[in-house]
């Protein structure tokens, strides 16, 4: 019988591992979609690496410093470079197999890192990138990611992040959100007198497939949180499922309003919005609960989106701060308001904390990189196209393109 | 023992739903790939906007309608804005926990509403469509779903729809072609003297992307069905890929014989056709006999869509009537004739009622949209594309385009 | 408890066969995206008529051969167009329903044929292609893969694969070098003095979305292969996962130094050539190991397409022979390396035969066929498209190309 229920647990968590990889295609497609076709190739393999990279360097480091001894509640320390030999004379870890464990979070890492690449898309340097890819993985995720989950302090506390709100997204989106003050916008990006100009995406259709991907994709990020086969797990579906669609509604009426037409990224962005935010509560608040934080995470987005590109003036191509930063800090807080058990002060004490450490660690990484390799890519790479000068190809080979 | 059983029909009803999810991605795809470039952003609002609304209305109304307390077999009539509250006291419904049952129906109603979109595309009004699409979740699907899967009174005379030939394809389908009707065809699909133009799609791989997601989805579709981890998901699997291989070989041939090509967007559609037409009596016939029934459904889709195209003249950009609609009933009714233990009267009855009440419905809801709102764009719209004026955007920034 | 572990062993194949089964859809994106604009159509439908081909042949003939009763160790004679009877006075086969045993195995054989499409892409006849699929599924794939997972001569030597970089990839692959041989090169893919020029893909973003795919896929392909839910499935995951990540940034780093720059579509390869490599023996290696033989398949692939490309000009356009082919080779014997508790000698015994007897069957297949039918399309056909040519059609209405 104790076996059964082990071999429940290894299938679910494994098929929320499997789906959690395939988000990787989603992030992929949706930054590839709306940036430029110049520099699809080159934001298709910066994802491709992120994973490629958190894969290799969180099984050597990122899994030891997150799940390793805890040292002070600060990080893990034990288990470099061989993990396994955290497992239990079972070879058991957190009550799974470790390796199941591992190849979970190895795809939760991942996720994270590549929520950077498309804030910083169509002007960084694809191997400082690289650099940066490695290091979020060993020195940022991994580290936040043991406070909250690997036993450190915000567990301590109280600190309830579900799935990911902040571990996961709110470290990407505050990344993202240094990485591109950093780099500096695109060319074009602002006029003179500080205006932003739009610089739309060049395949719509793939962003939206990409959507789609990371929608189902979320089923198993949230509902595989679990790591356990639970009578709750389509509780925790339907919350996921609401808010998402509360959101998607809430900022395509939103901007149908304000813009005069519903607009289609930006909707699309909704999507994500919705499903960020509930990510940290969706175990613990109830449906109509669920359409709430959705339905703030879809008016917020949008002004977090409008904020990031008209008055803080930060390039961030496909809204990845907006959507992963502010709604996963955004969600992680309403779940101090909602959830069940969940207060408000742990709360907000692990937002504030993650976000001081996540912010302070990408600044000193990204200044690092950019002062020893440089993180900008030459103007005439830009208007030429990462593709050509990086890789020397082009995407769309027998399309002709404009410019 | 007795939680093992339900942890395991919980995870296997959650990995359907989670599949059939993602066939949300693949209508979008199939009805973007077969429709013209300058439309694309919007047919994937709609979709995405169908699954959207689908999920808010159907927990709100629609398992009320379809799974609260019976009324005379016609309709549901408990758990309005409360749908929880149908579990029994050990939160269970139909055997499951309710917000697992709840997640599966909740997907299989968003399909339906969905394949109405392909039907109607580039000529519809988004905001009307929306209307539409919220009407369809409420008000056909969970009817004619309860007298299905609801306890009523189609249930009760014996018509097996095992997965939804009839309860999602052929409702979908049906209102397909009174939407389709009513909103009139594309400028330039008909000539003066009757005779069709073609308008061929605008991206071709990613309708076959769309075609192969949709296959991938229907595993889920008909074994997910059972809502429970038994021994026979395997036949169901078989019975669902032979149909769905003969009737693609099948619609190969025939488009070659009959046109002098083997036609690719015919033969996408026979892939399709198969998949609905065993979808009904997937469990409850042996392999050769769902090879038979995707054979005929191959040779009864390419009928059919020619039939609709030429004779009765009604526009349907993607065959989506031709596919759920025809190919529902035609898998409805062989389940009548091959199926073991299935008579074939009660499925003459079912599918009867059901094209009557849908068609019905759809007449009802579509003219009073179009008497009220409006249902087709301005001719220059229409000529501009839908992306332009409903969204202001273009779906291929970058690329040359004609016209 | 019996019935548990049988369910439990039922979902798991039954979750690896749908995953499998979307590795289609990978296929057929790669194969697009890497060849012209003018015959993605004819490539797409090559891939969906492999699957469906490959599904009907298998059930008929195909299982039969490979699991019918052991024929000398050469092939299994029982169960001809009635497979089903093979199964035991339970239903069960191998431990397993025998539905959901040959699920499994129909989308494993279908991979197989499917591989070939890509070496041959861009100038072989439609039809002829159909011919030679079918004949891979019945004449090829079966008796080799009864000889290693059917009870044949090499299961019984100790031969080691465990989820068919030999039976699936290197029959694959064996068969796209003699099929790439036969058809001839491409039109100005050699020039007189017999230099090979590059043909780029015409959508990048397509390709990388299918090796996503594939990837995921093969978490199913190779976590699936224990055909029971195990307490190992996280061990195959990890060892799955790091390799493909080591042979993409050995890859990524090679053709950085040999050719300058980063090369994008030898890199995706490269994550290919790590799963084809890590296939046979992700069971039986540690993690590190699977490192090692990742990173060895990523140097390996490269050469092995300069290789194929300039020293012997058998014109690949994907690079199937080197990824899947080479790859698969290479991982087989690796496995005889590193793999616990399995030795050389049947290794290089195993990828011996299978590699003599693809190759002579496949060259019979296809010197048969291009006698009989031809194999090659015209010059004319093969300037023009073979989308125009074999299907009437255009993948891209709209979209102005070059040319």
């Amino acid at each position: 019988m104790e076996n059964t229920t082990l071999l429940l647990n290894i299938m679910w968590t494994m098929l929320g591992a499997i789906l959690v990889y395939f988000m990787q295609a989603g992030f992929a497609l949706v930054e590839t979609g709306f940036t430029r076709a110049k520099n699809a190739g080159n934001i298709c393999m910066k994802n491709m690496m992120d994973f490629v990279l958190g894969s290799l360097f969180f099984f050597l480091l990122g899994f030891p410093l997150m799940f390793g001894n805890n040292i002070g509640g600060i990080l893990g320390g034990s288990g470099f470079f061989n993990p396994y030999s955290l497992a239990d004379s079972d070879g058991l870890f957190n009550g799974l197999p470790i390796a199941v464990f591992m190849i979970f979070h190895t795809v939760f890492c991942a996720t994270a890192a590549t929520i950077v690449s498309g804030a910083m898309a169509e002007r960084t340097k694809f191997s400082s990138y690289l650099i940066y890819s490695a290091c979020i993985s060993v020195l940022v995720y991994p580290i936040t990611g043991h406070w909250i989950w690997g036993g450190g302090w915000l567990a301590d506390i109280g600190f309830h992040d579900f799935a990911g709100s902040t571990a996961v997204h709110m470290v990407g989106g505050v990344c993202a959100l240094v990485g591109a003050k950093i780099v500096g916008p695109r060319i074009g990006k602002y006029n003179e007198d500080g205006t932003p100009n739009a610089i739309p995406g060049h395949n719509i259709p793939l962003g939206v497939l990409g959507v789609f991907i990371l929608w189902f994709g979320w089923f198993g990020f949230n509902c595989g949180s679990t790591t356990a086969a639970t009578t709750t797990l389509g509780d925790i579906a339907m919350t996921t499922n609401l808010a998402a669609a509360a959101s998607t509604l809430v900022t395509l009426l939103f901007t149908w309003k304000r813009y005069g037409k519903p607009d289609v990224s930006m909707t699309l962005n909704g999507s994500l919005a919705g499903l960020v935010a509930i990510t940290a509560g969706c175990d613990v608040v109830t449906p109509y609960e669920a359409i709430i934080i959705g339905a703030i995470a879809g008016l917020v987005v949008v002004l977090a989106i409008e904020f990031i590109d008209k008055v803080i003036k930060i390039d961030d191509p496909v809204g990845a701060v907006g959507v992963h930063g502010c709604c996963g800090l955004l969600g992680t807080l309403l779940t101090g308001v909602f959830g069940e058990g969940v207060s408000f002060l742990p709360q907000l004490i692990g937002v504030t904390a993650v976000l001081v450490y996540a912010a302070v660690m990408a600044f000193i990484i990204f200044t690092v990189i950019k002062k020893v390799f440089g993180l900008r890519v030459s103007d005439q790479e830009q208007i030429d196209g990462l593709d050509m000068h990086e890789h020397g190809m082009s995407a769309y080979n027998g399309f002709r393109m404009d410019k």
